[in-house]
């Protein structure tokens, strides 16, 4: 039995929609902090005892499509191993399932690394992140630790995410506010095959090749206002393209637009700093640095909508940990 | 002393963004529907023994920047009258002010519609449609009433309302769910010079040369289903444009989003029928036919941020009445 561990990741620009869809290669390169306090650990065995995959997910047997995605992801290890052995595998995640925190993304990482340490397979780390990308799209980025770009690339091989400044470049840290924890209608797999009806995706895809470099240089020069800036118009950016496809898919709920509207009025009146992205899900994550959190628990501690909150920083690649 | 009402009016394809600020001509045409229960009474009366204008607006003296952005407008028709004289304006609005309802709508085409009967210039609809277009661009629409087309034109000679049909070509009404009467941050009148400034607003526009052929045929054929389907893409359209603007302007408070989500669950299980739409505020607008309405405020009754509802349908255009 193989254990891993692996961070999910929030995206500061965001991964929407696919060049090609069975193979997960996104139509556009995104960036993320892969996070260390929103972790999946998973431990995988291998056995020929065993006559099919099997899958416990936070102390649950797991839903029959969990089970063949999961299965799915082991075949393309078991293929490079040249083995056919069935697996159990043991999956939790230090955080709700489902409800805007890329647990797919930490799952499928982690889950990666596991079956690749227990198969015996020594990859790379650009390989694993492939690997990983074919389950998840966002997987690829956590699979890597700090701040990681994820290339888009036209073709399986080239494309990947590396680090692109290790997680103690930057004291950055994740306020996750959780408005809710029910499931979200609408999963991110489920989204991206929409990305192309909407009409202004491809105004989407023109910003980015803006946003793309000017995020770059924001984290490599430590640039909040910079940062924070571009972070909330791809957070909207993203939430364009999801409302507008066909059907329209809505993930802010009533206390993420609380959220939104009250973290502006804290930073015109100075009371706290940071500023939001959300994931396909109602969830708002503030990005600031380690020095303003006390002020910004603070002030989030005031607001009803909040159910609990999660503060992650930086955190390190997904690795074998027993 | 001469007095006109007008009504206010919904736009199921929505004004935003000028060709030309100060003549306020638009970069799409739109589409309304005057209302008859949001209406404004307006009472203008020259005299020469008035050394300004002045202008009583909900029994309240009115703010400078209102009194003048009326004189401004009465402006426009004693150039017209060859005339001087000042004015006193009484006003009242049966809705709350700056909250998503167009207050400058009704306003502006009651004024200007009462003041043209002051000064006895008789004008033909459109003349008074284009001098309205002047005041607030919203309010060339609510001169002519029922179902309305504002033609964006290129000059001010070009760009003005008309009726497409009457309000008895379809029991079509709005039911007004108005979730906050607190004054909006920014009206729209500053909304309008940031559209250009949306990386999305080229696709807006896009759009909409496929939206208004199709918003005019839904109406023509009263389809309710491909009018609301229509309706609701265009909201969020406008909304896009406004959200992704520098800076960014977000109209939608969390009274709005729990209405969105609500309005798809009832239409979803049956328990009502309504499709929305959303000015430049937070309330939202749902459409359907008077058949729909009861079961719609039963379910908007049981709603905590619904503060109160308004239900209108398709109304007369502004005229003089005494």
């Amino acid at each position: 039995m193989t254990t891993a561990i692996a961070g999910s990741n929030i995206a500061f620009v965001k991964y929407w929609g696919n060049l090609d869809d069975a193979l997960r290669l996104p139509m556009n390169g995104s960036i993320s902090m892969t996070l260390d306090a929103a972790v999946t650990t998973t431990a995988v065995e291998f056995s020929p005892d065993f006559s099919a995959d099997s899958l416990l997910l936070n102390e649950q047997p797991a839903a029959e499509a969990a089970v063949q995605r999961a299965s799915r992801q082991l075949d393309h290890l078991r293929q490079l191993a040249g083995v056919a052995t069935r697996a159990h595998i043991v999956s939790s995640n230090s955080f709700p399932t489902g409800a805007g925190i890329a647990s797919s993304a930490s799952g499928m990482a982690a889950l990666t690394v596991a079956a690749a340490g227990a198969l015996g397979l020594d990859l790379p780390e650009a390989e694993l992140s492939k690997i990983a990308r074919l389950g998840s799209g966002s997987a690829s980025r956590s699979i890597a630790g700090g701040f990681v770009e994820w290339y888009a690339g036209a073709r399986h091989d080239d494309s990947y995410a590396v680090q692109i400044a290790p997680p103690e470049h930057w004291d950055l840290v994740d306020v996750v506010a959780i408005v809710s924890a029910e499931e979200k209608e609408v999963g991110s797999t489920a989204g991206h095959p929409l990305a192309h009806t909407s009409p202004f995706y491809q105004a989407r895809l023109g910003e980015l090749q803006r946003t793309l470099p000017l995020m770059r240089k924001a984290i490599f020069e430590r640039d909040l206002e910079l940062f924070g800036e571009l972070l909330e118009a791809e957070a909207i950016s993203l939430h364009v393209a999801s409302m507008t496809s066909r059907p329209s898919i809505l993930y802010w709920t009533a206390g993420t637009m609380t959220l939104l509207h009250a973290l502006r009025g804290w930073r015109q009146r100075g009371t706290a700093v940071g500023y939001f992205t959300i994931d396909a899900g109602p969830n708002v994550h503030i990005l600031t640095e380690r020095a303003h959190v006390p002020a910004l628990l603070e002030q989030l501690g005031q607001l009803e909508c909040v159910a609990s909150t999660l503060v992650c920083a930086a955190g390190q690649g997904a690795r074998v940990v027993g």
